[in-house]
């Protein structure tokens, strides 16, 4: 195949979605041109004045990271790592995103969950949540990653959510009828400038192909693993379906995220009301309730488990 | 298979979607238990003083016809077979209808396109309509179907649409965002006690194969060939589609309407405004514009067809 934009043999790099390929170079500049574009049109760069970049290490943080360091030269940019504590996996993961953030050039901070919080997320998925580790990890996820952010004056917290992971959740929330919390899928999420940070998703309109062909043509090294614990996940499944659908109708899942983004949200501004968040009373973090939900979590979880002694 | 409700063998109607199987009798009584509860649950019977019922002689409409005279045996139904002057299928379609309302003891009122409106659908799906018949063909039953309701004295029409053609749009609408146009997808639509008649849809929550199953199990006459100018519409892929992901989602489809009605449709009424309506500078019937699709439609026809020398 020839590379659409220099016309040179041997493009390997072919968009599924968009009926086109790319030579290597032609394909890193276009994917930070892209990236370059959502941020401006979404207004990130105007929240983005010190940055916590979270890195897992999967092709989509990585891509995040170096897409971000590598189109905006002059962003202020630390990469955090949260160790999940999950075994034959995040170590592994920790090895991968420190090198990289080496390749990069970009300072590192890791946060071991079971020494600072006390407990791994294999702790966490027991009991009521057993069968559902991805939804416990994620509220921590989102607890860890905003308070460090906020003790250590990061304005904005980026994360690698991209448009095959939106398009996922939407479908599932639309079939629901869950537009409230629909409301919340955006690129650009404001903080309060006190203890919640801001939040940006600069891969917002890239698939899963787009990042993983970033990571690559940069010889950029992931995890390119599932998380252990993420099997039975229904994340997965829904995913595949999204893409049968996609195979029906060519163009569903930009459709989607675009009609979303266009018409949807505008209108859900207007009849959603803001919900009304208050400190926590364990934590001090916003929640829409008396403790919130990590707090739930984790003490509820503490309170169960047997001491040192066993 | 054994009759789930009176325990006889050979029960032939194995609803797909609920894991029970009927005998006839036992599937006749629950069709008309959960028409009659879906009647009273909309308020459908509120309204419904003197109901004209659209028959087209296919299964969702003969099951209508049968359903609201078998079950509420003190409504006052009328059936409105409209002639669309297809070939090799409208002439036909007629008598099958006539058949079915002789059988019932339900007055029918046939209404020929061609001589009150001055063209029939094959003439209309021409043009930029070529592709789309059904949306022309929407447009011009719904017109006649309000005019003819109003000009005699009928407080109310029924039309067959089903779950399955319910959930195909609200698939198409929720994927293009086009919410406003959700917003009018409901069991029942009010009038305005004027030149706009009631609207309502007892088969709301019944499936495509629910319906069949009542007419076969009455043994009631319908058309079952597709509409020999449905060839090629997106709906008939649509509804394969939804299919396929209920194969994948069991109770996809229930779920998605649920949803729509309990959590979406109260969300729009908040958010979307009501619309304004006007009468048509034609014809008199309410609508948003200026002149109403309907006349826009078959007026510019007209306009343009030859005269009868050619």
């Amino acid at each position: 195949m020839r590379c659409v934009r220099c016309g040179s043999e041997g493009a390997r790099y072919a968009l599924s979605f968009a009926r086109a390929a790319f030579c290597r170079e032609c394909y890193v500049s276009r994917f930070e041109r892209k990236l370059r574009s959502t941020v401006l049109k979404y207004g990130m760069h105007r929240v983005m004045r010190r940055t916590l970049v979270a890195v897992s290490g999967g092709k989509d943080s990585v891509a995040l990271l170096a897409g971000l360091k590598r189109a905006f030269g002059d962003l202020d940019l630390t990469a955090l790592y949260i160790d999940l504590g999950i075994p034959n996996y995040s170590e592994r993961s920790e090895e991968v995103v420190r090198r990289v953030c080496e390749r990069l050039g970009v300072p590192l901070m890791v946060h071991e969950l079971k020494s600072s919080e006390g407990v791994s997320i294999p702790e966490l998925a027991v009991g009521r949540f057993r069968r559902k580790p991805c939804a416990v990890c994620g509220t921590v996820k989102r607890h860890v990653l905003n308070r460090i952010a906020v003790e250590n004056g990061f304005d904005t917290v980026a994360t690698g959510h991209n448009l095959d992971d939106t398009v996922e959740v939407l479908f599932e929330l639309y079939r629901r009828g869950l537009l409230e919390e629909a409301a919340r899928l955006r690129p650009v999420l404001l903080g309060n400038g006190a203890n919640l940070a801001n939040r940006v998703k600069p891969l917002f309109e890239m698939t899963d192909e787009e990042d993983l062909y970033y990571v690559d043509a940069l010889e950029l090294e992931h995890v390119d693993s599932w998380c252990p614990l993420v099997r039975g996940s229904r994340m997965v499944s829904r995913k595949q379906l999204v893409l049968e659908i996609e195979s029906k109708i060519p163009g569903f899942r930009h459709t989607l995220l675009k009609a979303h983004v266009k018409r949807v949200l505008p209108l859900l501004d207007a009849a959603v009301p803001r919900v009304e968040t208050r400190p926590c009373k364990s934590c001090g973090q916003p929640t829409t309730s008396d403790v919130c939900a990590y707090c739930r979590t984790v003490t509820g979880l503490k309170a169960r488990a047997p001491g040192p002694g066993g």
